[in-house]
């Protein structure tokens, strides 16, 4: 196939690729509680009582406090069912004052609080393990203002990611974040999970997109780091506290990104590749060829093409290889973007780095390649009970640790797969097994840690610690960091109410 | 003159703009003792004996203990002249190992210590108050790893800026940080004070970029923060706490920073523009048109262009107008780039936006428009004492601010003049009088504060607060901040022996 050759017919696309993807709900049935599975045991909390509710109801009104069992369901488990939480009450404020009362009142009582956005996250940080009260952002849906000279959109916290977007396009921009929960994930969500994503590789970590972030501290405090400025260096830079603590130190209610201008082109290549030291060639002509319009740079094994045809139905348009690449531009003018992306097209087949691809020419064909990609997490959850990993490795080792994670495992899985954000270094490695059982568990952790450990990885790269990782984190961290982390938490928080069970060490089986 | 014409004929820089510019001393008497001028009160610090001496000689060797007045001139006071302290003790450290040895002596006699690195702060953050002990980076020079695949390079603190950039070239990276101070001052003071300069329209602000941190805390404890991921999400992010603070939580030993390509192409345009609301279309159709490869948008007004003509000869290359535009682009593809910019100038001459202009045709040309913004800040050392301020401001009112400062000064100053990153809503606002007196100071301060805070500004934008606008932090910051930043402060520092009457608000007259 001679890509080069096609390169002209393709699409010029106005707007930004916009794939419309919600979270679906696994088939399985309910997955055990989190206290039973993990053995952990409960914070000595209060527990709400009729005065609780009645206080409650007194900020946030009647219908605004969830206490049918059936109601809360949804909210005390994660989308992937692999936690399962027993909170009795769903309170849904509007208002950041709202908040402020509720946390008081919570903190005076010593109720512990599961803070929720859109309940898309991976380590069980969104959901309760007891009775925590959840406190959700979900009517918390307001755009503040968006300023399309300086770029800056200010709105509440439960934005939705692909909802923000939207609307962000009349103004000629977008969310500098992209991620396939995008249709239910809550902005606020992003921020405290310090989400990365698609588009990390171009517009960077929301540690310098966010200018600004409010939260309601446990005691009710309203801490306002609301700033619309891209710069600003008086003193501290507490929202970063904020920002990736899942949270653990306070509930965020608002938040200021700096968004990028919509990009006029878009441009999407799907290659199948022989070996990965061949994907990581590529990552390297990519940024050396493309430089500036690289938007992103994917990777999914052979495997995962495999799972979302099996389960999906979802079509590889091109050969079967061990490897496939999704490499994504965009950019101010159509046709250098094409010249471009044409040239190091040529060049990678004359070369015979890629062994075949396609270029997406419409809309659909790049929403369709896209796909393939943001929903190899989908098709894993049709697989079996999934173990998932989030790691950061050097580029070099990444796909060493899928081999030897297959190794070690030998019998034991359905599926061992790895995909992810290559230009990142950042690979998800994926387990399926037939059930949650510890023989599995324990033939797979610690070891997964150690791995990554020893090759100088992250345990989690962008997912969190949440419930599931926290007991792992010194495999990353030091231990003078861990303590001051420790610190931090009881400075904000001293009655330890917010999020209990998450991000810290602590009591786990 | 058509510029467009002209365009065509632009020079195909191969390389980076490097623009070898030092901190020049200026010429003026040594500034009067900081604790007189401001009436400072000195913490209850021990003062350093024979026996500290002979510690920190054990330590680094005689050769690195500097206690000759003479020698010691040039660390006590700022490159601009404007306070000076009284250390009678440097210290030159090689280690991250000496540097804990060194604090933990220090914290265990409270001692206080003055880290410094280039010396090229404007606020006086880098210098001593009283006696400190000026701890120094300039022998913390080493490059420790440049991985070309990955862009990281980690390096001791005292690196600096200009040459790491040049020992980057090779890899086809650069630091993703230019500053006119870049021939002295070091990347450990870089990240202490979370500089900003030039380049951070394109790559960001140094939150994103840099990926890891090392530093000594009070105690001797070294922090090892100094990962090379471009994603970890375990725990809170420590390192986030020791960028900006200027030196008061931590002493910075080394960086991890994300580099990005070297572009191949760059090219610079200077426009002569009438009024400042032309200036913010300018910025906005350059933010359209030039898209990806913008990579610094400047403004100078004509007082500025004055006095860089008048104090070191340098000769505008256009005509005479309010203001005066320098955007920079840089990208992978001349021609791609050349094309862009060639159809943004024709569009804004058409238009009469911009009523004159010249683009760089050469290196030198490059160089030397460049320069006519870059030198301001020494342009203003001759001109008399310099108030200095660096604010944050939405756009349409930047130059507001000078007009009203103008106005409210009248007849007491030689100089108000702004200018700045007009990309990033930062303006440097400078006042020049013949000498300090208490008179002016009084009329300037708060007023500049108070203007900002009413129009939801900030008072530093990239300078950091350090000595001199330490007390004004809370036209910006709410009290909230405020007292976690101190209690901050009381964690990682008890007995407040780094770097003390800086950053956080304290006793000044």
């Amino acid at each position: 196939m001679n890509l080069a050759r096609s390169f002209t017919a393709l699409n010029k696309l106005l707007g930004f690729v916009q794939i419309s993807r919600t979270c679906v709900a696994q088939s399985h049935s309910q997955p055990a509680l989190t206290a039973e599975t993990y053995n952990v045991k409960r914070g000595n909390y209060s527990t709400a009582n009729a005065s609780d509710l009645d206080a409650f109801r007194n900020i946030v009104g009647d219908n605004n406090v969830v206490t049918e069992a059936s109601e809360l369901q949804g909210n005390n488990v994660d989308w992937i069912k692999t936690v399962r939480g027993q909170s009795t009450v769903l309170l849904k404020p509007k208002t950041t004052t709202e908040v402020s009362r509720i946390l008081k009142h919570c903190n005076e009582r010593k109720l512990a609080v599961c803070p929720q956005g859109g309940n898309t996250g991976l380590v069980g940080g969104s959901v309760p393990v007891f009775d925590e009260i959840i406190l959700s952002t979900q009517r918390m849906n307001e755009v503040i203002s968006v300023d399309p000279f300086s770029g800056v959109m200010v709105c509440q916290a439960g934005c939705i990611l692909e909802k923000a977007n939207q609307d962000l396009l009349e103004h000629d921009l977008i969310v500098p974040l992209d991620l396939g929960a995008k249709g239910s994930c809550h902005l606020g969500g992003n921020i405290s999970t310090n989400a990365g994503g698609l588009r990390l590789l171009r517009y960077g970590s929301l540690r310098g997109s966010v200018l600004g972030v409010e939260a309601v501290l446990a005691d009710g405090t309203v801490l306002d780091c609301l700033s619309k400025l891209r710069k600003d260096n008086t003193g501290y830079d507490i929202k970063q506290l904020m920002i990736g603590s899942e949270g653990t130190l306070g509930f965020v209610t608002a938040v200021s990104i700096l968004c990028p201008q919509k990009p006029k082109s878009v441009n999407v290549v799907f290659l199948g590749v022989d070996k990965f030291e061949d994907l990581l060639l590529l990552l390297r002509k990519a940024k050396q060829d493309l430089g500036e319009i690289l938007s992103a740079v994917e990777f999914v094994d052979s495997d995962c093409i495999g799972l979302v045809g099996k389960h999906l139905k979802l079509v590889n348009p091109i050969g079967e290889y061990e490897f496939y690449m999704l490499i994504e531009t965009s950019g101010s003018n159509s046709q250098h973007d094409e010249e471009k992306l044409s040239s190091f097209v040529e060049d990678i087949i004359t070369s015979q780095l890629a062994k075949d691809g396609t270029i997406a020419t419409d809309f659909n064909k790049m929403q369709s390649i896209w796909k393939l990609r943001e929903s190899v997490a989908e098709a894993l959850t049709h697989d079996g009970y999934t173990f998932k990993y989030d790691v950061s490795l050097p580029a070099h080792v990444m796909y060493d640790m899928v081999h030897d994670t297959r190794k070690h495992l030998k019998g034991l899985y359905n599926s061992v797969v790895g995909y992810g954000h290559l230009g990142d270094g950042n690979l998800h490695l994926n387990v399926t097994c037939p059930e949650y059982n510890k023989t599995i568990a324990s033939a797979i952790e610690p070891f997964v840690y150690e791995w990554t450990a020893k090759h100088n990885g992250s345990i989690s790269a962008e997912h969190g610690l949440g419930f599931k990782k926290r007991n792992y984190i010194s495999y990353t961290k030091s231990k003078e960091s861990i303590n001051f982390m420790m610190k931090i938490k009881q400075m904000f928080d001293p009655n330890m109410i917010l999020n209990p069970y998450k991000t810290l060490p602590g009591n786990i089986d």
